[in-house]
């Protein structure tokens, strides 16, 4: 068995789009805003995002700011503005990062083919960064292409694994209250130190919450409330639903969100995101075949095994030579994952053609070849066979491509 | 190359010691207590631990409870327990488990060869649960070999990464103070709902910690305030500090600690956590080859290769001729990788000896080998295949064992 040669061009990251992209949801999302509050009928909510991307993630340990650290090969903010272009209905997301950052952050957008993105100069410090982006969007701006949104999201570039259904949920409860943020159970206490470091008392914990992005407010309340900001909050200030509360006296609604929703602080949580990655990717495997019609070929075999030793991952197969037609369509249903079972042809012709399909596709970035040439090996040990080809596609590791692997 | 054959009996998780055991530490362990505020003298600090790890682990999506959950095939509380068994200081490790989780506790203490473990029985909430631990401790218990310590250290089953040094300055502090904790920052900013679900305030994210373990105790300050603990504090109270300033006006003292006191809560953990394990397993490689006087051996060059190729990594060589005596050595400085390069003996009788070597020791679990059995393939791209040879050490997948690996 051997894995498919994989030039440096090719890294082992997910291509522009790891769910459905923007297209068959685009209506049902903005019939669900309107359903839950937003204007009814055919006008659309204006509605963009803010990611502030200026730290420099001194808590990582690492000296590359958190928001660029490669996730398989990809920096963290890809996969961040990947989850927030899914959502259609999102005009423009602005990202601010700092000035020495802002040509890797324009490398990122075109590698990557991030759509709908304008890049704003950060502030020394978050609340500033913001602040700055909101005036991009603000009216009156020269030369901007930009148009103020009637709600505007604000959302960190180091959560990458929301779902589109919490930034509608923040959106809906922003345009009835003005504004909202998602929040969390607390996972420690809380607890009040004393100037001489001891314990002054503890806060109830079922009685306050995380408070955790994504945030939307009407666009309006949120740009007064930075423009009345005194120094002080710009500087040390933490929390926007707290400018907002001070300032314009909105109480903003609270959204429970789910645990993916976590903020990539520490390296550990780099750990944590290449694993969930790993494992999204791995969900859906193709086999693809040099013919579909003998139903005792290997490719049938080993998809049956496949189906049956491992849980939760869907296994189709494909017959390469009706693929053509098919391939922008196995990509559009996320599959990352292709076996070549090559029975007629074992000098990898098949492979290439796959692989070619692929590079004239939309869809740029190629995932895990798993190439098995010699089916005489695989039909005696079977099951082997696929557990090995399911680490080799979960795992991902660029060190074994390449390798002949005899079971 | 091909990676040592492993069978069932022998998974790929770390032995009874992942630092260095007990002995060379306990010296200057108590020494430092002394110096630090424990009674001077020859008069050792009677220490105790009790580690709640009756949880059913709700938040984790999966039905194990959390701290049964296999991190590499070994249970994570084991990992704790681990750690907690490198501080020699600590007399008594008191495990609280529900009736239920019994026996599963007590067959993972005899596989990985627990010391100083004492089971008690659960109750229903967390509170309950340190509270029959702390009884088992006091005195005048029928039938227990258990006694009273001075103080005593409550940690969590599921944070397994923390250093004896913290244990060490929370119950230097506890010695000084009656109580003590450690404290992180806050990662994300707290806020309190209203009834209606709605921001009513947030929290100033500087001037509050987030409450994380180990915890020490005076054991009469902690056992007084259960003793006198109302009954809705032992069902809904989530803080063993608040109880001691609640019922004893002891005002612990709060000890800063480093990222890796982080909790096991949600399932991304369990995948740092794994990572972690992962990597502290990688750094030490020793490389076994039949000959150490020929300075042209490949186990050389390839020894050369690795610690260019890879940073952090600690290769050393070794000739197997002279391995029995250090075998033993090898184990306490926590290797646990072997790459056996045979150039004189290709039937693998040389990784048979290793491996019967490993087996007899007391280190009774065997972790990765990788057997290079082509010294002419390796010498020809000496650098790929020390990457291969670091994948396979890293991933330490169970399936790639047996495999042929041709660069």
């Amino acid at each position: 068995m051997e894995q498919g040669q994989r030039s440096g061009s090719r890294p082992a990251e997910p291509g522009p789009c790891l769910s459905s992209p923007c297209g068959a949801d685009q209506a049902a999302s903005v019939s669900l805003l309107s359903a839950a509050g937003a204007e009814p009928g055919s006008r659309t909510l204006a509605v963009a995002a803010v990611l502030p991307a200026g730290g420099c993630g001194e808590r990582m340990g690492v000296p590359t700011p958190k928001q660029f650290c490669p996730v398989l090969e990809r920096p963290l903010i890809s996969y961040t503005l990947q989850a927030m272009e899914r959502a259609c209905w999102i005009k423009d997301i602005i990202v601010v990062v700092t000035g020495e950052n802002m040509e890797a952050m324009e490398n990122i957008i075109k590698k990557y083919k991030h759509k709908r993105i304008s890049l704003v100069e950060a502030g020394v410090t978050r609340h500033r960064s913001i602040f700055n982006g909101l005036k991009a969007l603000a009216d009156n701006q020269p030369n901007s292409r930009l148009s103020k949104p009637e709600v505007v999201i604000i959302h960190d570039a180091v959560r990458p694994f929301f779902e589109e259904d919490i930034l509608l949920k923040v959106v809906t409860a922003a345009k009835e209250h003005g504004a909202a943020g998602a929040v969390r159970p607390l996972v420690s206490t809380v607890i009040s130190p004393s100037a001489d470091g001891c314990l002054d008392h503890s806060l109830e914990r079922a009685r306050h919450r995380a408070s955790e992005m994504p945030q939307a407010f009407l666009f309006d309340v949120i740009y007064e409330a930075y423009q009345q900001c005194s120094d002080y909050d710009l500087e040390f200030g933490t929390e926007c639903l707290q400018l907002a509360l001070k300032y314009c006296h909105i109480k903003a609604k609270l959204v429970e969100g789910s645990p993916d929703l976590w903020k990539v602080t520490y390296k550990r949580d780099l750990y944590a995101a290449e694993s969930i990655i790993k494992e999204r990717l791995s969900q859906e495997i193709c086999i693809v075949m040099d013919t579909k019609e003998n139903k005792e070929h290997i490719g049938h075999l080993l998809e049956e095994v496949l189906k049956t030793e491992l849980n939760h991952i869907h296994v189709r197969s494909q017959s390469l030579y009706n693929a053509g037609s098919d391939i922008q369509h196995i990509n559009l249903e996320q599959c990352y994952n292709f076996i070549c079972v090559n029975v007629k042809e074992p000098d990898f012709q098949e492979t290439q053609k796959l692989m070619s399909m692929l590079e004239e596709s939309n869809f740029s970035i190629l995932y895990s070849i798993v190439v098995v040439s010699d089916e005489q090996k695989l039909q005696e040990s079977l099951r082997q066979g696929a557990i090995i080809i399911a680490a080799l596609i979960k795992e991902r590791n660029s060190a074994l491509i390449g390798q002949l692997l005899v079971a």
